[in-house]
Formats: C-alpha cells, structure tokens, sequence
C-alpha cells in the first residue's frame, strides 16, 4: 500500500513537484502542507510539530479537542480543531458526541468542493490533469483494505480524485453532449443526496413524487400534447427511456408479450434513422426483438431521416408478413445534430398505424426556445419522447425523461403488484405509487435539480441558454466555413449545436482527394484530441461516420463558454495541429 | 402563483403557524424570521427594515454588497453579505463577479443540509412530517413558470423540500431495505454530484472508471472467485442487475439472440422461489422471455428455495420441450430475509447446465461478516451475483452491482460499437472505455460512495455494521417471541435482520383463530402504519404474503439504531394499536 504520504504531499502543487521519496524535515513538510485548502495544512503542521509524538498507529485514544465557543447550531465553525488523523468514520455521526467532528469534516469536504467548483470556471486551469491509466494505477494505491483509514486520508482521497477528475463545467469543455456545472442544480442533486430515498412510493419520497407529477407534466404540456395529459418517467438515461419506449409500444400493440414473451406474437420491425443512437439497437437486443429487426432508415446528406425511404422499407417489411410496430424519428441526433423531418414522420405513422417514438434526448432541450422550437414542429403527434435535460438545458448528470402520450400504459406494461411495497390499503391516495410503471424497483430521485432549477431559471431562463449556445455555434461555423485550413462536414448552417470539420493541416492542404489524403486526414483528429488532453487545454470529441473519416464534431451546451472559448478552440486545433 | 411569502413564512417554524394570509409588521415578521437557518433570517430582517423599498420586481440593479475582508481563497466566509432576494441563477458562476455570490449561495445551502443531518439522527425529531398528497399540493405551489425565482425563494425550496422529507437517516426510520446516511458516504455523494460526469469512458472519468475496476475486483475476490476474476457492473438497482443476468444467461446460450431475437430461439424458462423479488418477473415481461416462463419454485416455512421442487419443475419444462436456461436463487428475500440454500442449487444447476444466480441484492452484504458469510456458501459457484452496497451495506442510493463470473460476456452481449464514444484510434488503452458493457449509454457515477466509504470503515468496519444489525435482530426476536400480543409469522431466529410478526391488539386475544380474526387482524398493521407516519414516531413496512394476512416486517439496516430504538418501536406499536 502506498503511504499516506505518497498520496498526500503532492496535493495542490499545481506541478506535482512534491517528493515522496525524501520527506525532510517537518518544517519543510509543513511549508509544503501550507499550500493545502480546508485549513488541512494548519492541521496538518500542528500535527508535524506537537503531536508528532502521537501517531495514529499508537491506539484510538484521542488527543482533546478545543471547544468550540461559537453559539451556531449546528455548529459547522470552520475552526473547531478537530484532528482528522486521530478520526476515523465511527467518529461520525450517529455516533456519541459525534456531530462536531462530522459538522467539521463535512465543511472540510465542502471545502474542497467549493474549491473545485471555483476552479472549474477558471481558465487558466486545465480541463484535465491527463494520466494514463497505468500512471494513475502505479501512482497512488486505490486498492480496499481491511483496515479503516483516517479522516485525513479520506478528505485526501477526495482531493486526489478530484484532482484528477476532468473539470465538466470548465468553460472550454466541449467533449460532450452533457457539459457545464449548473449551480442550482448542483446545489439540489447535494441535497438529493442528503434526503437519501427512493422514488417508488409516496410514503418515502412525498415531495420528490409530487414533483415528478409537475414536472413530467409540465414538460408534456411543453410538447403539446393537451392539458399536458399522459404518463412519464425519469429515467436512468436515454438509453433506457427508449427502451421504455420500445417495450411500450410493444405492449400497445401485442399487450400478450408481458406474460407470453416474443414466442407469441409475429416478428416485429422497429424503423429508425442511420444517424440515431445506437441505443435502439441495444434495447431491440435487450427485449427479445433483435438487432436485425431494427431497419436503419437512409438520411439526405444533413443527416435526417427519408421519409419515403422510411415508407418504401415499412411496406417492405409488410410484404414479408412482419409487424412494423415502432419508427424512431430523431431529434438532435448525436453527430450531426440533425432533426428528422417529424411531420412526415408522422403522417407515416398514422398512415401505418405505428407507434411514433420521438428521440430528443439531445434536441429535446430546443422545446425551450421559442426560436428553434419549430425544429420539432410534429413531436406533438408522437406516442413518445424521449428528453433528456442533462443534455441541452444543463441539467447535472443524470436526468432523462420519457413521456409518454396515452395514460396507463407504463403501469399496464410493467406492474407486478408487489405487495410489500404497494400496499393497497394504504391510508393515503395510491395513485401516487408510482414505481410500478417502472421498470427498475428501487429508482434514483432525478426530478429535484430539474425542478429546482427551473424554478431558478424559469423557462425563459432555459430558452436564454438554449439560444446562446445555438449562436454560439452559428458563430463557430460562420468563422470556419470560409476559413483556409477547414472543410465542413455537411454544408448549411447548423440546426443544433453540432458543428462537424475537418481541420486540414499545411502538409495536405495540397495533396489530391484520393486514398492517401484520406488515410493522412484520418489520422489528425485523433492526434490533436491526444494533444489537447495532455496539454489539457480544452476536449472535443472526434469520430468517423459512414464513409467520411474521423471529424471534429463540436458541441455547444456549456453555459460557460463565451466567443472567446470558440476563438481559443480553433487556435489551439491550429497550434496542436499545424505539424501534421 | 404562491407569493413567495407563503412558502416562506412558515418555513422553521415547526407547527406550522406561519399566517401566509396577514403578513403584519415587518417587525412581526422579522421575529419569525428569526427562527430561520443559514443567515436568511437577517438578511430578510435587513430586507424589511432597509432594503424594502427597492422591490424585486423593480429591476435588476442590485444593491451594494459589503466587501468581504476575510483572506481565504475560495473565499466561502458565511458574513459576506449577499441579498439573495436580489439575486437569481444568472448572477451566480459562470457569470462575471459571480464567485462570491455563489459560495455564498452554496455555503448556504449546505448550512441547510448540514442541519438536516443533525436533525436526522436526533431522536427527538419527527422520522417525517407527514401531509397527504392533496394537503401538500394545496399548501404549496409546486409549479413551473415562466420566470426565474430569486435565490432567496431557492434556499426556501430547499427548506420546504426537507421538511416534509422522509428523514432516512432517522434512528427509528426501519421501513425500507435501504435505511441510515452514513456521513462519509454522503460527502462522496456530493462530490460524485460536483465531478457530474458519466461512466462510459476513461477519457471523461479516469479516476471513478479505476475505482470501479478496483471495487468490482475486490467484490468477487469476496464472492469467493479466484482471483477475483471475472466481470461487472454497477447499474440502476437491482432490478436491472437481475434483468442484466438474465440477458447474459440468455447470450450465452444462444448468442444469436442479439441479432434474431427470441424468434430464433427455442422457449426459455427460468426459475426463482415464490419469495423472490418480482424483478425476475419484470426482467422476463421485458426481454421478451414473459412471465409465464418464470417457474416459481416452492418455499419451505422459512421461505427458502425447495431444491428438490426446482428439480421437478426443471425435469417438468425440459419434458415439454422448453429449455431451462437460468435458475435465480435469492440470498436474503425481502420479506422474510430468506437465504435459498446456494450449495443444493449449484449442483442441480451444474447437473443440467444451466446458469446460476444469486441475487443477494439484501444478502450480498453479509459476506462482510465472518460470522455470518456462511449463508451464502455456495455463492462462489453462480455465474452471476447481483449484490446492492446500498443496501445492508448503508451506501447511499444508489449503488447496485451485478457481477459476472466470466469475463467478456457483458462486453459480448451488449456492445454496438458507437464509434463517437469508442474510438478505436485513441491514445489510451481502450479496455478502460467500459461503456459498451451496458445497456445503458451514458451511466451515473455509483462506485465512488462505495470506494470512499471502503477507505474510511475497512472490510472490517462494514463487518462491525453487518454484525450489530443481526444482533439487533435477534434482540427484537427475543424479546417477541414470547412475548403477550405477538405472533411470529415464521419460527425460529432471524437469519437476516428480518423479523416478521403480527402485532395482536388485546380484543382480538381471546378470539378463536378463524375467518372473521383473520379480517381484523389484517386492518391491525394498517392502521398502526397509519398511525405511527402521521406521529411521525417511527416507520416499519408490512404486506401480506401468500395465505398470511397483514403483518409486520422489521428489517433494520440502520446504523443510528439501537436496543433503546428498538425497545421504542415495540412500545409505539403497543401504544399505537392497544385500541384496535
């Protein structure tokens, strides 16, 4: 096991300088220690100088603590002198006497936080401290032990963890679709912690359902779907939520599969876009349909689905006898940030008789805004929605919401009654039992930071973020489409904050379209993402897609970046690139 | 709209007097104000006396703050002072100028949670507050509007908000599987919320992707696989634990499920104890498999799995042509914290070959215990384990592990190789990029409150917990067992911490054991439920179960508990049911 010390002493030194080998003299630990937050350092050279003499291995006496003589109550006074070296987690409260020390290590902890969150928007910090994985294994031991360890090398585990963390809400961190570090929202997910439960019942989590029952509703409205009538759930990400909606308009269709299984009924066929997230492939997998049976549907060359392709492939799959029971149209896909044409869609829909699921995990959060909400124009006419505010409105990880247009469904679809939880003769309303339409058991509370945050915000709040970032990217691609050195990968201004390039450094510039160029160009992204995570000056994410090779794609849901942090992203692709 | 006011005057002012309907004085009102927490009550006062003639609503010029003279850096001095009232969202980082107010925004709301934990585990409070559904939507206004609120309303929504919260932590709070807050849990829990970043690569979480190798490693080396090897995951409870089991089981034997479905595939039964928790059910409904292929396996009286049933009814399916592909036993039921005998169950499992479950979602954690691990023997030999830290192990929710014996089926079973996530070119080892394991895309950070609280307790220290909650247990069994107005729903002593009873009012004592006492006997825990939530004394769940009318189960999780609390919860039902 690594030495406490190992860990410790190069803390907050920015340059990692702190040597581990040779300790010196305490006095010299102890100027060192004086770079530490959290009044750790203070602590921490008393302990060098006084109690030096009082290891910790030397039993669990504890030395006495000074009193507090603050009248706060709780008392979280930052300077009570509490000797984490001598605590451990059984200090803690509910322990006797134990909430002094456990006010001091929690405001310690916040300490640390607080810091971090400061940080975080600071650009002259990096958004990552890069390592690679055998550096980070070799470099500290992370490996569980019989033994308990202090409350110092807790509150120093949370510094090294953090110091390696990538900073989401730096202002330059563009990597993906879930960026920036909301402060309301960062407040209510402590909070969510602090309250601790569970969403399936009224009984234990009163305020967090009434919430989701506003909230969900509130968002239907917002779709449009009358009165804001319908059913919804939070999620634990998008990828479930379509899921959910898979197994919904399954049920719809064949209500049968629940007990009897795929076995009893015809071969069913899901419709969605080439450019859709993979995640209706993983949840056709997942439920007994099969990857083959999800038909990926062509886009035009802005990424959005064809709907007479769309057509041509559902009557084809009726000629073969399958039951086509589900299109999935995107809105926002995650490349290009293409919208599928949702009107079209919808005719078809009705035209066939098709459940119409809308994925708008990412370009849900347009809903907001009145100027681009026309960019969803038809996602009233969906049975579906798939919305994720952790996406585009900023929402702290993880937050995704299915709505679902017909009442009932969820619960019909996924009840099992169990009677330890839902109680049917309970003294209070049980429509609010809401965890039998899930399908997990035990369900996070994802409602709060939403909920808090809007109130924070307003909806007006949320159009104001949701606009910025869409200039923003119209101002990215207004400076690189023109720009020597760049090739868009489709033409025409972006519909959502996705921008995808290429960056062609001087050496290809002038080499031939061919095979050779390609290979060479496929290879610059990859190059500069490396380059600026080790210089850890800003992340962007790259991928191939179809038949075009590795592109920058840009997004923009970072409440902290400013024209001035686009201006620095194509400067530093330049500089980390230019050699190439 | 609610005016602010009337959320706000009654906050901290625990009857509830707060009059929303006459404010009064602004002397009368800043004597309630008093009563609040985090420093609002003076800065209301001053908002009164002083500041009361420049509305809100007037604009957005705010008023001079007093400089903050204090040196630290973050500075997070509780005396800066900052005029919420005159504060919103946007005035907070990342805005310009925008640090100081947000430490003090979030200095403040942690004033408010730090309260609440010293409330929590304060025998003297009240577990909850308790208000119907209607009550609480009436008394408030939940809803969602189109302009921000200040920052003072936010601070008053977190009030409102743990004010009416189930209080978890509470020493008397026993009513679910997953009770207490642990203090150093808590606080990885809220810096898991300040890294907010997702699991499924190394490049945007290199420390918590480690973290969770690490645990899961050291999890299995505890399940008794060699080495440890093996795979897993943390997902959304354990539900989804179990349905990823079930997935897996079904890959392995016919991989062609990913892409066919169960069309492809002959029909597959699986089989788990009629005690066992409904998510095998729900898992089935959903992957296409239908709950009429879920075979539920006789239980003894003590509720554990009959091996010589699963026998037959496995014998059963293969005769009619189906094909046994998955057995679930359960280490701890959730009702009567049954353990099905594992090592009998292997070798049935072993003789027909099919895959091994063992969900100890509840169970899992008594393998902490040297004392008490025997009951899962036979564990080492599943396939796969679902075991949920947040459980006996007092993790905050959530945090559920499914872990897998063989390694690379996970990965096999579920990848679909997004390539914007999964680069194949970049600059670090791609075995660390963990996602394409999931059914999910982006994934929670579960494992760092499990890791931390790990480091700070030891093995050993989870090990004490474990071993003082069955004390406890035993301690209710014996003091109830004999004891006049108690009927234990099985005999003999608890093998988990579930103890199960009827509580017998004296009218129903002398009752013949017949039809009409069973009636009443079955409104008997209902009521005293009823009760004990709107005393706010204590909370216990009950259910029926089979052909046993309404009783109680006590399961104590909690570590705030004590023989005292126990005692008290005996004399609440007594106290709170002598009447029926």
């Amino acid at each position: 096991m690594a030495s406490p010390g190992s860990g410790f002493w190069s803390f907050g030194s920015e340059d990692g300088s702190g040597d581990s080998e040779n300790p010196g003299t305490a006095r010299a630990w102890c100027q060192v220690a004086q770079k530490f937050t959290g009044g750790i350092g203070n602590k921490l050279c008393a302990l060098l100088y006084g109690d030096a003499e009082k290891p910790a291995e030397s039993g669990g006496s504890q030395p006495p603590r000074a009193a507090c003589t603050c009248d706060q109550k709780p008392c979280s006074c930052s300077k009570v002198d509490v000797n984490y070296a001598f605590l451990h987690a059984t200090d803690l409260l509910p322990a006797c006497d134990g909430e002094r020390p456990t006010l001091a290590f929690l405001q310690d902890v916040m300490n640390i936080l607080l810091q971090y969150v400061v940080k975080s928007f600071d650009r002259s910090t990096k958004v990552i401290d890069f390592h690679y994985p055998n550096e980070l294994l070799q470099e500290y031991n992370w490996e569980l032990a019989d033994q308990p360890q202090n409350l110092e090398e807790i509150l120093m585990h949370c510094q090294t963890t953090l110091k390696y963390a990538i900073k989401t809400g730096h202002p330059r961190y563009f990597n993906q679709l879930s960026t920036g570090l909301d402060m309301v929202g960062l407040a209510a997910d402590w909070l969510t912690s602090t309250a601790n439960t569970n969403m399936f019942t009224y009984e234990i989590a009163p305020v967090f359902v009434l919430l989701e029952y506003v909230t969900l509703k509130k968002m239907r409205e917002i779709i449009g779907w009358p009165g804001g009538s319908g059913d919804g759930i939070f999620s634990p990400g998008g990828a479930i939520s379509n899921m959910y909606a898979m197994m919904i308009a399954r049920f719809k269709m064949f209500p049968e599969v629940k007990e009897k299984g795929m076995a009893a009924v015809p071969r069913l066929i899901a419709f969605t876009s080439e450019h859709s997230h993979f995640s209706l492939k993983k949840g056709a997998a997942a439920l007994g349909i099969g990857t083959d049976s999800v038909i990926l549907i062509k886009c035009d060359e802005r990424g959005k689905m064809i709907p007479s392709d769309l057509e041509r492939r559902i009557l084809e799959a009726k000629q073969k006898g399958f039951v086509p029971f589900l299109v999935s149209a995107t809105a926002g896909t995650t490349v290009y940030g293409a919208f599928d044409p949702l009107l079209a869609v919808a005719d078809i829909c009705k035209k066939y008789k098709i459940w119409m699921h809308v994925d708008a995990a990412w370009g849900g959060g347009l809903l907001m805004s009145r100027k681009h909400k026309w960019k969803l124009s038809g996602v009233e006419r969906a049975n579906s929605v798939t919305w994720n505010p952790h996406k585009m409105m900023g929402v702290p990880l993880q937050c995704s919401a299915l709505l679902v247009r017909e009442e009932g469904l969820m619960q019909n679809c996924n009840q099992m009654h169990a009677s330890y939880l839902f109680q049917q003769d309970k003294h209070y309303d049980l429509s609010y039992d809401t965890g039998d339409k899930a399908l997990q058991c035990g369900r996070h509370v994802d409602v709060f930071k939403l909920w808090l945050m809007w109130r924070a915000k307003g909806t007006t709040g949320f159009e104001a973020h949701v606009d910025k970032c869409l200039e923003l990217a119209e101002y990215l691609y207004n400076i690189i489409k023109n720009r020597e050195g760049y090739e868009m990968v489709f033409d025409g201004k972006p519909q959502h904050t996705n921008v995808c390039f290429w960056y062609i450094p001087p050496s290809l510039r002038t080499l031939e379209d061919n095979e050779e160029r390609m290979s060479r160009l496929s290879k610059v992204a990859p190059v500069i993402k490396a380059r600026m995570m080790e210089y850890g000056t800003t992340m962007v994410s790259y991928q191939p897609l179809g038949d075009k090779v590795n592109f920058f794609r840009m997004v923009i849901s970072n409440p902290a970046a400013t024209h001035q942090d686009i201006d620095f992203l194509i400067e530093e692709i330049e500089r980390l690139g230019q050699d190439l």
